[in-house]
């Protein structure tokens, strides 16, 4: 039997909001989850006005703590199931916390938080009360990074000896902030945006991608941050190189001033057997090299397990999670759609009191997003070093 | 204020159903249109537990009839705002015409019907009635379609001389439809395909991106329709040489025995001044070739009014269709919401009795499906007899 | 021990000529050819002219008729080993059939002649003398497409269904003629090109590409030439749907209107287990669609026989043409120096005594020459027939 | 009046060798150039073999000192108007040297030599005697490299803030050395290869590019060397960050374990007004990215001055340098043919006792070569201090 769609309440998206938008479609998107209720903005005023005007009815609030503390009270159709956090960096963690606190799992944007002493705080919050968390890595929602995942973690190009995960953009090439523009705004800024600009809006997702690919994780960095655009306070440019924990390399990259770039996040994966290669742009395709092998193109929804790669036993949930036949371009919203698609999951199986994964197989989780701020910290601290190799704390 | 959103009723996408489900998603995504009730198949009690079944609470039928006999009675909140049709061809008819009648819009998927009787049926009672109706030609729904033709309909590139539109799969290319394939089966079979199987399927897809962006007819028809596969009962392979009404010329192609071609439809169209390309496996991209300047590669949501080839004063609702930033890539689904999008916004205007467009600039209308149907027919007779030039019926 | 090279003359190639520059790099590549002589104009004066200030030495000829009748008396160091031509269409006649008179082999451009009355005398008289004679159908010289050919002609895609095989170029999208360019002005002019301005200059490149690659000779013709450029008197578009000597179909399309295609000569063959594609502008990749099996993209110099779908046993002289390893690509220069290479090793055959090919398994010969009239011939005269199917001459 | 090829003596080149054969056709394509001489192999007895059984007769020597002896004594015509060093690299310096004192102008394959040393002698030798002296940077002689070079240049795309310049291969990612391989086995070997060997034989290829493009030096570098094959006594993956002494930064990098990766060299240039890009594998393709335009894309011999980016007065010496149309490809062969059709001339403006060029602005000279040398003994110092930021060596 049908159940009632899962509720969603907003923690930001109001005026002048990006990111808002591709979760609200993805939440909607398969009708079993639905935007309810908003705190759509810092001035209550605002705040609910935007909600009145919302391009469909949801409850608004003046302040999510408003918004956490109505929910006990509310009927069981329309309690908030989970809330979503799409403000700037700098109000991560205090709506997660409360919400925690509350017992209401939180979908969260990314980077986790602002330093790691709040990390370390929602790490443990969650582990306490066992309840879903995710942090919103959206690039781990495209089936193809599904698939580059089976393909490495099977070992089916060897052991990982080098990675270059990078992102690629352009857009603050020039002082966009000088225009008010607002995602600009904050994002330059230390006290919104945390210890580094583009390490942390993107450089994370890049970090993210290497590790939900690989299984590996990063032990030391020398990491080099730049400021190319002129009295900007954070760094613009942002290039690691490290050092995995099988032995292997990479370069974790991160770039907002190469024009022309939209919005390049890409990974090649070398193995000792072969190299698997992706890019989010093109995010239907994924690419393996073999020995001996012409260059071999997959995309999503035409793998055929055992194709002489593959194996014929390949994971019943990855074939599942596939939506619409290959050739009719799945995106950016869908990618977002498969992350809450996944995290509605967990959360119902909590509601029932199941067990639930959480693990970082299907979306980054709150310990992921911890390993984000622990690895910003560790590069800033190595570039003011002069890119001096520098440990990474130890896991949490 | 916000409104409450449209519901809409599902005609057909019960058991094996393919497109019920980007659709589904498409309406849902905005959060302001959903899906609140179905006649999932053509057995009443299969009908019925599918319904309950469904991934969210709807509503179910056991057949159309009762779902559109059922409508009028029930409270405004909960009465259907449209119907979307999406059974095999020979299933469009009927329930789009009782849909007419008792005064509720209809979103249709393609081919509109099965005969030129039928379609002037259709075209008839909504021009009485003066009520919105869409053909779900998907790929009009791109951004970069709309993009496309501006540019041609502005005369950017000159008088269009010649365009070929395509639209390749290899799905086909072998008996699919003997292992009992639900999705091949009826395609094949004329009772429930009509007079054209690829031609039906995919070619009216073709016929339907040349007339949307060239704003170009087909006066006459030299049609070669071929069936590759044996015992097939229907064409699986269709070109078709076409004269314009400018003068122009144009192949009209689309094939089902492509093996490795998974939906690619594709537009060229060469006009004096320039050329104009597309496909929709890439559909975030558009690429114009003009004399004495470099390839001009257009991404969605990365066009500059005035940048040396497009005009300064750009159509504001053209502007306006972009969702999300280039380099998040729309898909899909994202086609088919904006559809879905403006077909809402004349439903909604319809609904408050004030005048709606419906007149294919956002999606195809009923005339648009009229003519696929028109082609069809013209097509088969040419085709029978060796590809003879055949005129296109009189517009209706 | 090493040999000396062959010496080549040249028939054209002065002032204001193309061809004559890729086909002399392509001749003196190897070192083991080189041009010695030239009758480089029709006026005797220009000619010698151009002869003294050639790039470097040549021996100079006011016209081919001296130097065919001077090659006799030449030492043996100094004799021409075979002479080029690279003239326009009407004189491609009168110098070969007196070369062949004269004993010396001959290397043609494209097509081979102006009507069939020509082609039936040239194909006798080398058949009379048994003398290697090669036709300019560059793009056979891509190593990439001697691959395809051996994957379809080995049936690893099953029988072929469908072929579409086409030229697409915009140079001469606007009235380049009335501007006195050397290359258009002839081009265009029936006295000059023969009966097909489009057809002859590049459709006989995609026919002969499709008999090359598929073995298959086309039967049966529905052509439709258009002339788009006002005041042109011969097709600058050309659209020809073909029925195939094993029952399959194929479009073999030319347009020299398509602004923004450069050179784009490609095929697509699609057969009952895969498809094969290839574009002369990324000539060093080959595609091959199978089901079930992701795409598989092979490089030049990058091919593993035995690699699940090439066989273990491939011809070794397959192997054996290529040169540089994959990722330094060839380009047109080396297609072209393939097939002089190819023509030498014939031509010193030949001058042995021993037996040679020149069957057209590595270059066109005189044969495929007649083809390609035959073709234009019958494509004309079903064109000014409303398209209506007309059958292709028997072979000669 | 036509005056007679030059003549190249080879410096290895015999069995096994790789790099010789692209050379030579590149040397004699034109037909202003021919080899005619070669101490083809270290051993006397094999260099004449060789000599005797190359494809075309040449003058064969025991070793490159009979060659440099001998020459004195040729009469006029048969003079080598220079030498080709294809050698590996601890065979440059020595030839190369007498070569010069002997007064014969070089032209040798890249790295220069083994080390500053021998690289100090060569620039001394030749700026004493005023020779003209090549070092083979391949990849500067595509048309679009110099395109690039001229945008970046002219400040077309403002200052440049960072470059990546990369050359990945996988060739060596198994141990081929093991196998006696001949191209591998002494790229990996100390004594014969220098201090480095991704670094050496292809990371110099990345440097000099950048060089090249942008006018700029490298100041310090960050370098880490690494060697993945077990047992591997050189470097095999290659990564430096940089310093330029305009204050921008860069990555140059190289690897040789990356499968699938055949020659991937390629280049970003960010600018402060735009983006240029080009990789190696496809290179008859420039993009530029502009704010507010769409991606331009520029093909070798489509390039119109004035066309709203590009200035009106394009310097003629490079567009002249444009061979055949676009559309029919360039390759690598071409690449090397205009660097030797570029030193041709100076070694002919040199010869008439005229000044010549050899200034690094139409192929590498021994500057260059030196600069190369210098950056991987820096990059070698740099990686054995874990990375630290080492300065590169006052510049000759």
């Amino acid at each position: 039997m049908s159940k009632r769609p899962l509720n969603v309440g907003l923690v930001g998206g109001g005026r002048g909001a990006f990111i808002v938008h591709p979760h609200q479609r993805a939440i909607n998107m398969d009708g079993t989850r639905r935007v309810t209720a908003g705190a759509l903005f810092p001035d209550p005023k605002i705040a609910l006005e935007e909600a009145a005007n919302w391009a469909y009815p949801i409850r608004g609030y003046g302040s999510y703590d408003e918004m956490i503390a109505a929910n006990a009270s509310l009927p069981d159709e329309e309690k908030l199931d989970y809330i979503l956090i799409v403000t700037p960096n700098h109000v991560h963690f205090d709506p997660a916390m409360k919400a925690l606190k509350a017992g209401i799992p939180v979908f969260c944007e990314k980077p986790l938080c602002l330093n790691l002493k709040e990390a370390n705080a929602l790490v443990k919050e969650v582990r306490k009360r066992n309840i879903p968390f995710g942090v919103a890595h959206t690039y781990l929602g495209h089936w193809t990074t599904r698939l580059s995942r089976f393909i490495v973690r099977s070992g089916l190009i060897g052991e990982v000896r080098w990675v270059d995960s990078y992102y690629l953009q352009g857009w603050l090439a020039t002082k966009l902030e000088a225009t008010g523009q607002q995602q600009a705004s904050w994002r330059v800024d230390p006290k919104r945006a945390g210890v580094s600009g583009c390490g942390g809006d993107i450089g994370t997702h890049a970090l993210m991608h290497l590790r939900y690919v690989t299984g590996l994780e990063v032990t030391h960095v020398s990491a080099q941050l730049e400021t190319f655009v002129e009295g900007r306070p954070l760094d613009d440019h942002f290039t690691v190189y490290c050092r995995l924990n099988n032995g292997g390399k990479a370069l974790v990259r991160a770039s907002q001033i190469c024009i022309g770039h939209k919005n390049d996040l890409g990974i090649l994966i070398a193995g000792t057997k072969g190299t698997v290669e992706w890019r989010q742009e093109e995010p239907e395709k994924l690419v393996v090299y073999l020995n001996g092998q012409p260059d071999r193109v997959y995309w999503r929804g035409a793998v055929t397990p055992g194709d002489g790669f593959l194996p014929k036993d390949m994971p019943a949930d990855l074939l599942a999670e596939v939506t619409i036949p290959s050739g009719h371009p799945e995106g950016f919203h869908d990618a977002f759609a498969r992350l809450h698609r996944c995290f509605e999951a967990d959360v119902r199986a909590w509601k029932e009191g199941k067990p639930f994964q959480c693990d970082g197989s299907k979306y980054a989780n709150v310990e992921d997003g911890w390993m984000g701020i622990a690895f910003l910290e560790t590069c800033v601290k190595s570039s003011k070093n002069k890119g001096a190799w520098t440990a990474m704390p130890k896991k949490i």
